[in-house]
């Protein structure tokens, strides 16, 4: 079979190796297609290198169908269309509450431990979503990122009516904007990049240049003055920061989606004067994969131009040289059978 | 009748002045007691002079007895005891969402007008509450800052059995910890101030210092290792913001009680990686009004130790003097008929 490995120093190589059988409780999954996600290329800049044992091969966002069924799983058979919800939360203590999904000791499968940019992945039954026959296995690649937008969406509370500002235009603010809207929002998003604003509104989203309007102004002639219910910030840069605060009305909830990987200053008198929340948001929970599950399967929102290149494994190297260089692309597919 | 009156430059005056009948919609209140809050310093030092009208009566935090009724008011008689919301919502709007109490034109009685530092005070009807006829005046002089904390609790959303860690152990971080306390919560009080920390222990608080004891360490022996489910910031210093994120265990609510003039560096990767959830609080609401008339009346806390001085109003300048001074103290009276 072949796999890929990152080896540091932004090196990928694409190498031949034996089909292994899965361990007890394990699948083996045949994958179909493996997202580039914004993680995979921090691993590409040696950001992770602490996590990721080089070298090895990453990967989380996957979809493909099972190949083989190890000892004692149940509910799984060859040929199940699947994907994975890459949490390996087997080290879950009392004092994580309960909540799994960011369990102190969490390993997150693609970093702590191989990933899906192979022909040929073992994973443990657990991890296992079952999707219908007829599911479009491109389209479940993107289960994985569309489960960071339903779950931040859930996390913010977010209903019909209210007014919602996307922070970001890039592939999860697009994501969470197209959730928002789903759930009946008027949903507006923020992106200095003209050919992501343009890309979004091909998507039939509304998205405007802050560096062309004024944001705030224009947020709140869409909302008689009410400014937004609910402040997505994915951007991860200072303005996006600055102008959280002020983009969000009375009692405006900010969910933190970006990762920011310093402390950085917050009009946190903004917080007291409007009774501001900010809400953290990770990953996923189940139902959040099962709500971006039943939305691919219904296929009714623009998620096939979400996806705007496939590539074969072995080209992994140029793939990631390729994004350094891209910023306008949304979302790269690997096809990992090529 | 007597008045005090700000004139601007850390100065008070105390004069004399005709009693004025209320107006239509209005009484008059005796003004029994009004205690010195945090806001009132702030205006000593000249940093709320552009709202505040000089020289002008201020003070908010108070008791007193209904002496006149204007035309049109129903539901009020002479000789009711009554304390005062002091927030004037009337200029409220749709943008506001309901929320009256924080309304971007909120007019703030006692700072954007005349407050309570007086023996006869004439105030809109509205905002009123009523006391029962044997509640102490005293203790209802700390209704107003009570229903800061009780707002601030019920914003938390805290529950019986939960940790809460309240950073800051002056008269408002007391109170929290008290209706924390009272809600069923494990509460451990940081304050650097060892006469404060004193203070806080002897009316049965847990309380300890930061700078003496590494209290994410206490605070996860405390619990298990599951940390504050609950940190209110109400310090308003940056090692409160630094620690305030490290507190907290998974899904921590953290309560922004403190103002904080400018921008602070905030751990927002914290807020993504646990979850976090920073909630902003701001004055009070009718029903957090009516839980503290229900506390103070049924006289249960250690509401008493909160008064640590009771002071004649022609005191006043040497009042606020002291309070710069004297940073031990917790909340002083003002005795507003002597």
């Amino acid at each position: 079979m072949k796999a890929t490995v990152y080896k540091g120093n932004k090196t990928f190589s694409v190498i031949e190796k034996e089909i292994e059988a899965p361990e007890k409780g394990e699948v083996r999954i045949k994958v179909a297609y493996s997202g580039v996600c914004g993680t995979d290329v921090h691993i590409y800049h040696g950001m992770m290198d602490k996590r990721v044992a080089m070298p090895q091969t990453i990967g989380h966002e996957m979809s493909g169908i099972i190949d083989a069924v190890g000892e004692g799983v149940e509910g799984y058979a060859v040929g199940d269309k699947v994907v994975v919800r890459p949490l390996d939360d087997r080290l879950v203590k009392a004092s994580d509450k309960g909540f799994n999904h960011i369990c102190e000791d969490l390993k997150f499968i693609g970093i702590d431990s191989p990933g899906s940019m192979q022909q040929y992945w073992n994973v443990p039954a657990f991890v296992l979503h079952k999707l219908k026959a007829e599911t479009d296995l491109k389209l479940a690649a993107l289960i994985e990122p569309l489960s960071v937008a339903t779950h931040d969406v859930r996390r913010s509370g977010l209903v019909a009516g209210e007014t919602a500002v996307v922070l970001g235009g890039g592939p999860i603010g697009l994501l969470v904007a197209m959730v928002a809207k789903e759930v009946g929002a008027n949903v507006i998003v923020s992106e200095v990049n003209e050919k992501r604003i343009a890309k979004a509104q091909s998507m039939g989203l509304h998205a405007v240049n802050p560096t062309k309007v004024d944001l705030v102004e224009y947020v709140k002639e869409q909302t008689d003055n009410r400014r937004a219910d609910v402040v997505f910030e994915v951007a991860g840069v200072q303005p996006a920061l600055d102008i959280m605060c002020e983009v969000a009305g009375i009692r405006g909830r900010i969910l933190m989606v970006a990762i920011h990987g310093e402390k950085k200053p917050v009009d946190l008198f903004k917080f007291f004067w409007k009774e501001l929340s900010l809400i953290g948001a990770r990953v996923y929970e189940k139902e959040d994969y099962e709500k971006s599950i039943d939305l691919i399967t219904k296929n009714e929102l623009p998620f096939e131009d979400m996806i705007t290149d496939v590539q074969p494994l072995s080209n992994i190297q140029q793939v990631f040289e390729n994004i350094d260089n891209n910023p306008d692309g949304m979302k790269v597919l690997m096809d990992c059978q090529q």
